[in-house]
């Protein structure tokens, strides 16, 4: 099968059949397809689209090119959560442990962080000694032992995906719904895990900007991952502000192990437990949702969360005194307030410009190759619908290059407005797409 | 300006602005787009298309990536043709030295063939000791003193053309209206030629297999060429048949001096003085077409013609007995015929299949790297609408491997077709674009 052939059938806006989505997912881990060829596809790709039939046949192709681990043998169901990024979202620090509590194995493969949104992986890392590199098989034995294990990518997982990855970013092939769903579905086929809940952001911080997109996004991936045998269900959940208070890698995972402890913000809680709890139901541990909360709120309360994520830290070379003294994680040298500038209610925190700031503090990457600071960030200390005074504290920002500072604040400051009315309360979950009822 | 954004525009469907246009041309040219960005790219012009104003910007960003001859020193008028292409399309070799006959000066830089279509230069090599790889210098000086100079295009003429034809040959990018008019043009422009008669072929023989699509290429071409300061006019011609009867490179070069003596096919006659003429009026040489043709006419009569071509022979390095004395030529060892089968009218002669036989003979290449034999091809001994006896021969075949002759001859047989019925008469010259009137 040549190459033109099957880039001149999507071209002409044909579906291609199986076959030839093979060839080219085979193509691109082989180095058989040239990389002039491979882009001139995913162009056509991004511009005629692919139906759900396509797609599937391209994320089990992806799958494939790689690993794939069978984790059948497991004592209990293998689910997974990802999310399609956003400002402050740590959710997975805190629903794998607990979900992991409740009998769940949960075989977490994440990435790094890129621009505006962090990654779970440096997050991970901010912990003293934490491994993010296992091997497959270091995974799969802390995944047995601990019901949780959370690492990154390795080489041999999905390395079609990896070589499309990099090829779309620098050609504006990004952000199209069959290619992300099944650059996305892939690596969890891959990982061996048999449900999936998937955290489909939407709003201003998010991957997707507008409500339409976002539930196109997850009625792709839902649909696509049921094709592939993998139970999927999507939430779709707000991303207009930051989720909870902290944007920036240690000051995310103190929030998280507060939040394990039963003392983190109310929104972080509410969709971390939420998230858990259709892992818990997905796997068969509970029938309906409400029974599944009841035993998410349960390993919360009692503390199994927090023990969960501290034996996960432990076995993949952390240090667990993290959990007791957070002056075990490194610390950003300086800390300063940014302050109100008049009474009122803050109306509005748009998330992509606090994700900028903690960038420009150096919590985050502007490009793939860049190192990250895990020390600095933001803790906000108000939020949307909060009411403040002039002088109070908005949020306390962690750096320790000034140089930086004054842009930082300056976007900060430009992301938070102050109004006088009180603003409407919006939902964080707007809908559950793909759930069983109950 | 980022690649991506560019890519990003066009791939959204957005026109280029001039600057947009130029730094994709000059990535091309200068490597700083790597070769998966500028795929991208065409792929996305392919489908969203470009407006004309886009693809004048594109023609001379293309011509101005290389050496752009001035050929404004001349005495008379610099003018050229070119053709989309076609079998047996062989009318360069008797215009080129007719118009110069006139007093036009005709800077003649052609490609070689690829597939079932010839090319000039192939056919020119069959002439020995003929160099179609003059420099710029020598090209320059044979046309100032001799009125016609037939070359490749060297390596410093629009370069971005060059690297951009070779990646769209690899990944199906080539039949867009926008790239082909941009391609074609921006070598014009950078010869120095001041006007330009197109041969737009349609018809199964034809890159436009549809009358529909080489008209509106036609109509791009004459637009573009004249938004860039070239004087240009098209015809529409049709190859649904081989123009003229030989078919292959030696044996179409002795048809082209036999035309210039007189005794050339008609068909071949009429398109090639038509084409002449209207290099000769749009040189501003006669005022109106029928004039033009009186002067083309005269110059084939007297021999004018064939002395022209026998002197761009002998200053391009080619010996000029091969005017006189066709045994000059290299010869193919073998002939044979192909006879008919039954009584009848030649009903269809698909060009296509044709032109396919002679490269199987090995006249023509399937990739640009291969050798082609100039010795090798076919003489049609009775073309459309002439009448045959079973047994009688309808076409000569010269051929130097037997292995292939089979294969040959099975194509040509079913590439012409004999029915009872003569079949209505077809127009050669379908129309006539962007000309004046007169």
């Amino acid at each position: 099968m040549r190459a033109v052939d099957v880039i001149r059938k999507k071209r002409d806006g044909q579906p291609l059949d199986r076959d030839e989505v093979r060839a080219f997912v085979e193509g691109a881990a082989t180095g058989s397809w040239k990389d002039y060829q491979l882009t001139a596809l995913l162009m056509a790709i991004w511009i005629r689209g692919m139906s759900a039939e396509e797609t599937a046949w391209l994320t089990r192709a992806m799958a494939d090119s790689g690993t794939c681990l069978d984790l059948r043998d497991l004592p209990g169901p293998a689910i997974d959560k990802h999310s399609t990024g956003g400002v402050g979202d740590k959710t997975s620090l805190i629903l794998a442990p607990l979900a992991a509590a409740c009998g769940v194995y949960v075989p977490m493969m994440s990435g790094r962080g890129l621009g505006h949104t962090g990654g779970t992986l440096d997050k991970l890392e901010s912990i003293p000694g934490f491994r993010v590199g296992l091997s497959l098989d270091e995974f799969r034995k802390v995944l047995r032992s601990t019901g949780l294990a959370m690492i990154g990518q390795t080489a041999d997982v999905a390395p079609a995906d990896k070589k499309l990855y990099a090829l779309r970013d620098v050609t504006s092939t990004v952000e199209s719904i069959p290619l992300i769903t099944a650059s996305i579905l892939s690596k969890k086929l891959a990982e061996g895990a048999t449900g999936l809940v998937m955290d489909v952001k939407s709003g201003r911080g998010a991957f997707m900007k507008d409500e339409a997109s976002a539930r196109k996004l997850a009625a792709s991936i839902v649909a696509n991952g049921n094709a592939n045998g993998l139970q999927t269900e999507a939430l779709l959940t707000a991303m207009e502000s930051p989720l909870g208070n902290a944007v920036g890698n240690s000051l995310e995972v103190i929030e998280c192990i507060e939040t394990l402890k039963g003392r983190g913000p109310a929104d972080l809680e509410e969709l971390s437990v939420d998230l858990a709890a259709r892992m818990v139901r997905l796997g068969g541990l509970a029938g309906t949702i409400a029974q599944a909360r009841a035993k998410v709120r349960a390993a919360l309360t009692s503390g199994a969360g927090l023990e969960k994520f501290r034996e996960c830290i432990e076995r993949q070379g952390g240090n667990p005194k993290v959990c007791d003294d957070y002056a075990v994680f490194p610390v950003a040298p300086h800390t300063t307030s940014l302050k109100a500038d008049r009474d009122g209610h803050i109306t509005g925190m748009d998330a992509e410009s606090v994700g900028i700031a903690s960038m420009v503090l150096g919590a985050g990457r502007e490009s793939a190759d860049q190192w990250i600071d895990p020390t600095v960030g933001i803790v906000l200390k108000k939020k949307p619908r909060d009411s403040v005074v002039a002088g109070e504290e908005l949020a306390e920002i962690h750096y320790r290059d000034s140089a930086r500072l004054a842009d930082a604040i300056e976007r900060l400051r430009k992301s938070i407005t102050i109004g006088d009315m009180m603003p409407r309360s919006t939902p964080l979950i707007i809908d559950v797409i793909g759930a069983a009822k109950g």
